[in-house]
């Protein structure tokens, strides 16, 4: 192989020039041996947020990225494999009734999933508050499962792009996790090790989410798209709005129950809409002419969920943890609700215990908030907005601080602000 | 003190935003206590080299800077202080000529040098070439010679600035050298902290130079003397060019002996008019009222010299190395000099042993270059270019490989490039 310096690769970038594909190949090997030190890697890094990664950069990173480990073979399955990535919000619970939804339409869902980090939660952390769940699989139960169920929720294993792991703990501590580029070959790369052979990515846009415009989440999208399918994988973006909270629920039991509502046609509209527009997108991408909404409707999404939890050693009949200490945050005046902030009520559920600081600390499965109002309600005073869920007093008193700003009331009428803002497809 | 989060100080300036005076200083401490990760500091020093500091920011980070260690007291002299910086070229002797010759003029000259490093030659590698002199001098020791001699060349103490050196360690494998704001404050930090009161700065700009065009230099310049004036240094800077090599000898005691052939009233015409142009500046940044000239051709300043030689140890009379290799590029062809690249020059000085490629390796004394034509100069085919020293045959080769394509002859004429290009000062 060749030799490269990684002053010199560092430099190149600095000044806005095009890595080689052996430059790449070659810095993130020797990244992953440790013969490039961290300090050269986030310099890097810290340049590549400035200057970007051109499509052939991009491609040969991703590439790289997904070859530092293996690769799961989902060939040989009896139906076609579709997934879903989100780029996280507050109160997304929409993989726990999306995977099984789509399985009952026929296609297999192999949701190879994180945990949460800061405000926005992870889809382990909700399924881990069902008693008996186990997030961790080998790779032959995650085959069989697709098979005999379906769907399968499960934590990505550590051979999956390993690589990705140490970037992203350097990103994280460095300022450089909101690049484009970066996002991308780390959504993208696991993605495409997984193995699924098509894939949709909630790119979530607003307030609650780690992307605050528009253009910036096009571009994100167009990217990922355009990575997925450079690399076999049919993928599509669906650009969702996160300024509100999704649904009434966040945190996690709280969400698990919230999706079996879902699951068996109740449950708040705007999460029934989402689930259903992806839903189509990811039958339409594997060919599959069926309308998930007759099979959420007929019961058989539901029947899904509950095989896919019992074969993960989940009781989906179990009771749910719940709260010890509660509360009701109430309005101080009388109007009409403008907004609900995303951020500030995931960063209560978050203190209230839901959410977690670094990736070796606990969460708790009872702990959240429950939003009792929408944007555009009229609201009186002394009415209850949010009921507080935590462990203790503390959390307690540690939420209703973070969200004590969270609604804007006034007397303005409000116009209803669509959850669907743009599909981007290559 | 307060507490700040290292990722919200790379994010602020990642996002072109001003570091607040407590940020800096809490993220410089932090760093040289090690509770700041050398991967958090280059990611900051990545976005320093995008989005620069303010003058503010600047003074703010070269006083913590300066904090880090010890102040050099110099107060209670006989003579005003002054000194200078170049920020290196090849064949820049100039301070060995320079410090005793302003000496000569009354002033004294506290000159705290550094080693070379790469294709630029340091200071003290060339003095000691001369048997007997040592680098490394106390602080009262530094004090008593400026009183008695009137110039010092010696090692900065380890107690100078230390942070800076594991800032320049970092910025070394991290491609974040070449940037002004960190430049300038590694420059002026210690120059401040070695307690002169004026300084005159010679930015070297051309090939030869790490600084290539006359905007960044003027640029660099404009900076360094802010940086002084707000320190209450009085400070100039001359820019000066660096295409070909400065003088005729490259290389440790090579250029001992040409400083020597100046201090004589001999040697090379540029060399002899740099040094009085620096030492004029320097003679009137303190107000003394005598022409260096004056100096040079009463045989004081080389008095002086071999006073400060003696004083640290060294025989000023002794007889310096001699290479025991010696070997003569030839000319292939007829024609007018038109150019002598100084940066293949003074990487065939670097092969040839006279320069280090890290800071803990041996430099040879006898090794270097001597070159024997001029631009301008007509030449033949066969006439010896350049002289290279060795102290065997592998690095006398790697020597000649270097210097291959130095030269470059044509049939045209050359008009002499001006060596003084531009004065900047507050």
């Amino acid at each position: 192989m060749t030799y490269f310096s990684a002053v010199d690769i560092i430099t190149t970038k600095r000044d806005n020039g095009v890595l080689s594909d052996d430059g790449i190949t070659w810095i993130l090997d020797s990244y992953v041996r440790g013969d490039v030190a961290e300090e050269q890697m986030s310099a890097l890094l810290m340049a590549v947020f400035f200057n970007g990664l051109s499509e052939r950069e991009l491609n040969t990173w991703t590439d790289r990225m997904i070859q530092s480990g293996e690769r799961l073979d989902l060939g040989g399955l009896s139906r076609p494999t579709v997934d879903k990535h989100s780029t996280g919000g507050v109160g997304d619970k929409i993989s726990l009734i999306l995977a099984p939804l789509v399985a009952a339409c026929g296609a297999a869902v192999p949701q190879l999933s994180g945990r949460g980090l800061g405000h926005t939660g992870g889809t382990l952390d909700k399924l881990e508050s069902i008693p008996g769940w186990r997030a961790n699989l080998s790779n032959d139960e995650i085959r069989a499962q697709l098979d005999s169920v379906g769907a399968v929720i499960c934590a990505a294993g550590q051979g999956l792009v390993p690589v990705d792991r140490k970037l992203y703990a350097l990103r994280d501590v460095t300022a450089t996790v909101a690049s484009v580029p970066l996002i991308s070959s780390s959504i993208m790369s696991k993605k495409i090790a997984e193995g699924t052979h098509a894939l949709v990515v909630d790119v979530k846009v607003g307030r609650g989410a780690f992307i605050k415009s528009i253009a910036q989440a096009r571009e994100l999208a167009t990217t990922m798209v355009r990575l997925g399918s450079a690399h076999g994988v049919a993928t599509t973006a669906q650009l969702t709005s996160m300024n509100a909270p999704l649904g009434r629920n966040v945190g996690n039991a709280l969400e698990v129950r919230e999706s079996i509502d879902v699951l068996q046609g109740r449950g708040p509209s705007d999460v029934r809409a989402l689930t259903l527009a992806l839903a189509r997108i990811m039958v339409e991408l594997v060919g599959i002419d069926v309308d998930p909404e007759t099979k959420l409707d007929d019961g058989s999404g539901f029947e899904v969920y509950q095989r896919m939890i019992r074969a993960q050693g989940g009781d989906p009949d179990a009771t749910l943890p719940v709260a010890a200490y509660r509360d009701d945050v109430v309005s101080n005046e009388d109007g009409v609700v403008q907004s609900i902030d995303a951020l500030d009520v995931g960063i209560a559920a978050w203190r209230l215990g839901a959410g977690r600081a670094r990736k070796e600390d606990p969460v708790s499965a009872a702990a959240g908030v429950v939003c009792l109002i929408r944007e555009g309600e009229a609201i009186t005073k002394g009415q209850p907005m949010f009921e507080l869920h935590a462990d203790d007093e503390t959390h307690l008193q540690q939420g209703r601080d973070a969200i004590a700003d969270a609604v804007v009331v006034s007397e303005q009428s409000v116009n209803a602000e669509p959850l669907l803002l743009a599909r981007i497809t290559n």
